[in-house]
């Protein structure tokens, strides 16, 4: 099935002058115009399964919805999913909607009233625990394809581009464990979806090497830095013993990096440190910091990839999964 | 002259409903709505100058455009920028451009045809040096009010909120100098407006205080930790002395404390270091940085009050200036 790019190359015009033939859009010359039409009928183009007619109701534009920008992780897939819109031919916004779910919804009918094409939603923290609270997103997906950034969601018009967050944190606990270390303190910031997922990679590793899941090692705690820091500076006081963590966020890592600074404990030696997103701070703290990196680049390019794809009437499936890589760097010491 | 605000506390009702009456939305009743529309009458209000006829044009919508969403100082303003919007009972949308002139100026169309109440611009690296590239911009405001973030343009309906990023690296080099530091190195990244204003403090406080300025002492570089590290490094080796640093980013100050502890140099003693943004970075490196705190929060609050100012009719100052403060940690030792 031939689609937007064949026609472009065909037609020996650029992909944004075939989607202005297709938007009817007066800026085409006619010459050019009955050219790419041409060589549509000849390839028998059907255009964007989304277009009701020909085209007339493409706006090449993609509304993006996430929680927080200033999330590091957000703000960078945010930034990739805008560049490989731009590379397809798309115009983009986004909508920081923030936690509450009144908010989501009325953000996201505000998408649908600016005429998008399709929509992606960033962040397992859009997805509210309770499915009934995400009949929304259904509803919107019957008007146009919703792509869920690291969040599954079941439904018509629903696709979704993850990262294993689970494979990933039970590989390097698994790793930690062959490098002789018993005690793992486990750091998590949130019971979304992919902190959850995160969670029970956690688990599923020691399970397999035999170690009993010691509760007093699983902390919920908010993502700060300091807070971190005095958590674990305060749990070592009063007792509890640990050789290795892992952290759910970047900023929980740095704090334990402080921490065992302030107890005496050396890095890696006495404590391994592992932190998740690889964000800029991993480069930071001294020394610099092992993390997973769950390929945001990657993420964001196949995210859009796929979204494109259904606009042009191919078939996806529901959901992509990208493995994470982890990044070594001085906190950690594996054999 | 009465406001949204008067309106709303008079009659007894939200913000959101007065606006919904102003909108001609269905949802308020009939009873609500004349009430609404009686109140509006005994005060003498005139809805925003912006909307034609009774607010039927107004969407209660703000259109942001930043450049890169993955800066983390832009990250956290378009973050505020929402928070504020929404309390202000706006919403708001976010278009991120990245560099290019073109670009800039189809979402800035884009943003248009979405009817919008107002624009905000966010970031020094909107504007294009050239004043005849930014025309687009007067051309826009001619639409709707359009309010600069961190930069400066001057026109019929625009507006802008700047902090004074002349006047904090000024301050802080004349600190460094009152305690004894006689080679001060400066770093920055860009010469957009901001970061010319940021290099003339530097400049001006050497001045004020007879020391020549050293072309040698200033760098230009890419805003990267481990590029600032090595170059550091290099001078160093190659004979250049330096006794502190002033960066125009956070990112710069992180690498120049690498380079430190690489030529074996302690920090503060041997050398001073300030970054800018105050950014979570500051917080990640051992020492902890000293940086400029921009008030990002303070800036895009104010950014928000001076546009719904505008929206109500209000007359506001064409520029409005932030100061910045100085947060002290472990990389400097002022006197």
């Amino acid at each position: 099935m031939p689609n937007i790019y064949d026609i472009s190359e065909r037609s020996g015009v650029s992909i944004a002058t075939v989607s202005r033939v297709l938007n009817g859009s007066p800026k085409v010359s006619e010459a050019t115009k009955n050219k790419v039409l041409a060589v549509m009928d000849e390839l028998g183009y059907t255009p964007n399964v989304f277009a009701r007619g020909l085209g007339l109701n493409t706006m090449n534009t993609v509304g993006i919805m996430c929680s927080d920008s200033s999330d590091p992780f957000l703000a960078n897939a945010v930034y990739y999913l805008e560049q490989n819109l731009r590379k397809h031919g798309y115009d983009s916004f986004l909508c920081c909607t923030g936690y509450e779910l009144q908010n989501k919804k009325n953000y996201l009918e505000l998408i649908l009233t600016k005429r998008v094409d399709g929509l992606i939603l960033v962040g397992s923290s859009l997805l509210e625990p309770n499915d009934e609270d995400n009949l929304y997103i259904k509803e919107a997906a019957s008007h146009v394809p919703v792509m869920l950034m690291n969040g599954v969601l079941k439904g018509a018009g629903i696709y979704s581009v993850v990262c294993d967050d689970c494979g990933a944190v039970s590989s390097v606990t698994e790793r930690l464990i062959k490098s002789g270390r018993k005690r793992i303190l486990y750091l998590y910031t949130a019971e979304s979806g992919s902190g959850l997922q995160k969670l029970k990679g956690y688990k599923e590793a020691l399970k397999a090497n035999g170690i009993k899941c010691d509760k007093d090692l699983i902390r919920l705690l908010p993502c700060d830095i300091e807070n971190t820091r005095h958590l674990l500076s305060g749990l070592y006081t009063s007792g509890l013993r640990f050789d290795a963590v892992v952290c759910s966020e970047d900023r929980l890592a740095v704090g334990a990096i402080k921490a065992a600074k302030d107890m005496g404990l050396s890095i890696p030696g006495d404590l391994q440190v592992v932190g998740y997103n690889n964000s800029l701070l991993a480069l930071c703290t001294d020394p610099e910091l092992t993390s997973i990196d769950n390929h945001v680049e990657t993420l964001s390019a196949t995210a859009v990839k796929c979204l494109t794809d259904v606009f042009q009437g191919k078939r996806i499936p529901a959901k992509t999964i990208i493995q994470n890589a982890l990044v070594q760097r001085e906190t950690t010491r594996f054999q």
